[in-house]
């Protein structure tokens, strides 16, 4: 008699985007004459680059030839794709070396399946407000009790309170905990972990034989030369550092899908062997994966050329220029407004103490703008909602313009 | 303290393939002047064909150009996909809908994953031989105590053995268990489960309400029209079945990465509510997957064209004309061949008893040809080899001719 794993039954409620989808798909049914501008889902808009398009339809022409056609590759990526991401780290002044690259379908596979590597009852603890797959893939995989509704939390997680306080980078726990999920620049509050604190969590985690999962997919977004872009650029980060990064929001590979994770051989735990930690995830790809697409593969080493980082940074200057015309806006109506300067999405306190699916209803139905509840991303995003800076200029300056003539705060 | 995920630990050793690119370099490297044909890995070797070379390009020049350009997808895939397949599937007179039809980046992952959505305390009953994926996969979710060095097992699975006798298609197990792996056309025998057979496994999985996870990524390589390409043929196996398949030998996607599972909302376990696992492994998508390459979907709407089908169809004809001259060839010095008539793959009995790996050593040192040892997809592979018919024709070719000319019996 098979049962299933009621792990997931522990599961709060509907992932966050499906539910903004019902709610502006209502609001467009019965308001068919209104023009949605939608800030929400962090979905790139931008055509791809022309070297990258030009590599694309030349690794098709290639597979359209026996000559030259290719199956299965290796599942961790193609050796060139490696080689050339070591070369990405190289000039951030970083060592890693190729059998230390796992390339793969992007980063939210590879933020959820990293867990399973560890052993089940790791504490976790995890940044709140946090892209929800850091705590989701660790409720199903059973380190959470339950959720415990009255305080909107999952039980047995230790959860790094983000708020104004401390700018929505918060120190590391005060107690011990075994897997450490950070993302800077962070989804959703924009904030980037200076050096100093990213030190203080490499020494935590040093002390306390902790793994801190370093989500960078938004590195590119900093133009701060002081801000660090790898959590490798801080001493001793490959002891006890996992790093995962994406080719989806620099590229514009969203529905392309390639990413990656560094995955140290100095990586160890308090049981682990030498390289043992390196070995596992190479063994996980190998028997869960089976590589990304060779296609998508030969569009993220074009990404890696000289011309192609050129235009990659160009798409990103572009979204960021989006992001300081909503920033501008946003501050002109006195609403306080983080993020959106070394990152794509701008977190903005809602007005009149409004809750966050409140201010979402509000943007909504007055001005026709969808952004994201920032209480969707935990409790502490409460009082919040996300500005993403992902779209078409033109649409971002409608969106702008609505809610300049439209928002009654 | 972190700690590490010790079932990895469990695992016999390393994975199959790359033992078997170990010996081949090594062989290489010392006979430098000579040529191998490999007959290994199950890889396609033919390119695309034109109808999905020009979906490909045209999905490119798309993404090429804001009007067109597009992010993410739907996780579970693009609703289009989704709609042929189902159109697939009423070709053989199976109703399937849209929402039970899960997109992936092939039927690995798919293969591997599945076991997460049941209780980690499932019962496992694997055929064997069979692809190491399933065994592995449920070995680091800990539903083994470890592997039995003397009898060449796991502790904890239920092992479906195929031999001579029932023809490499074991019959259900006297015992009760939860989850069944089912592959047909199987990899790596050949064989392929007639309608009788798998009506008995329906009939047991609906008795035990254990759960059927039916391989069936071969299934396009049946050319008898008696012998079952679907489980869903079968009455009553939508709710005790779960069916994976792929694009990647049939269109030759092995690289570009494209493959679907079916998750009937009648699938029902001992604990489950009416639709909760097709539920659960939405859930489990949505968490874990962000979506096939839009690209890679672009070429499997085209694959399920009418000419694309066609074209599809003749890639086939020509990897089982390969299998054909193998198999005579074979036959002629007297082996005992398995398979290879609805199937991609021949399972040859390794002659004078030898073992697996005995037998492979020969063919690379005597014919220069890779064969796959039997004994890598568990003990009853034991004395025999697998034939892949994967290749150009003239590799097969010179392959047969070594063999006859070499191969000292």
């Amino acid at each position: 008699m098979a049962t299933i794993n009621k792990n997931y039954r522990k599961l709060a409620s509907g992932y966050l985007f499906p539910e903004i989808a019902r709610r502006t798909k209502a609001y467009q049914q019965a308001n068919l004459d209104k023009k949605l501008h939608r800030l929400g889902i962090g979905n790139t808009t931008e055509a791809l680059s022309s070297e990258i398009v030009n590599a694309l339809h030349e690794k098709i022409d290639k597979l359209a030839n026996n000559e030259t056609y290719s199956g299965y590759g290796d599942e961790q990526g193609d050796l060139a794709l490696r080689e050339a991401l070591v070369g990405y780290y190289k000039k951030m002044g970083i060592d890693i070396e190729n059998d230390e690259v796992f390339v793969s379908d992007g980063a939210k596979p590879d933020s959820a399946n990293i867990q399973s590597i560890f052993s089940s009852d790791s504490i976790v603890a995890i940044q709140d407000p946090a892209y929800p797959v850091y705590v989701d893939s660790n409720v199903v995989s059973g380190r959470s009790s339950g959720f415990d509704v009255a305080n909107g939390v999952y039980k047995d997680f230790v959860y790094l309170k983000g708020n104004i306080e401390n700018q929505f980078f918060p120190p590391p726990p005060k107690e011990k905990v075994d897997l450490i999920y950070l993302c800077s620049p962070n989804n959703p509050t924009g904030a980037v972990a200076t050096k100093e604190q990213l030190e203080e969590y490499v020494s935590y985690a040093k002390k306390h034989k902790s793994v801190i999962i370093f989500d960078a997919a938004y590195n590119e977004f900093i133009s701060d030369p002081n801000l660090p872009k790898s959590i490798y650029q801080i001493e001793g980060a490959k002891e006890c550092a996992v790093e995962i990064n994406s080719f989806s929001k620099f590229s514009g590979f969203t529905g392309v899908r390639l990413g990656w994770s560094i995955v140290p051989k100095e990586l160890s735990v308090e049981d682990s062997e030498v390289g043992e930690i390196n070995r596992l995830w190479f063994r996980r790809q190998v028997t869960f994966f089976n590589g990304a697409s060779n296609i998508s593969q030969a569009g993220g080493l074009a990404v890696l050329s000289d011309k192609g980082l050129a235009q990659s940074k160009a798409l990103v200057a572009y979204y960021m220029e989006n992001a300081q015309i909503i920033k501008e806006t946003l501050q002109e109506l006195s609403l306080d407004v983080y993020g959106g300067t070394n990152a794509p999405y701008l977190w903005v306190k809602a007005p009149n103490n409004l809750k966050s699916w409140e201010f979402f209803d509000q943007l909504l139905n007055q001005c026709q703008v969808v952004v994201t509840p920032g209480s969707g991303f935990g409790s502490s995003g409460e009082h919040f909602v996300r500005f993403s800076a992902f779209g078409h200029r033109q649409d971002i300056l409608d969106a702008v313009k609505s809610i300049k003539e439209n928002l009654k705060i």
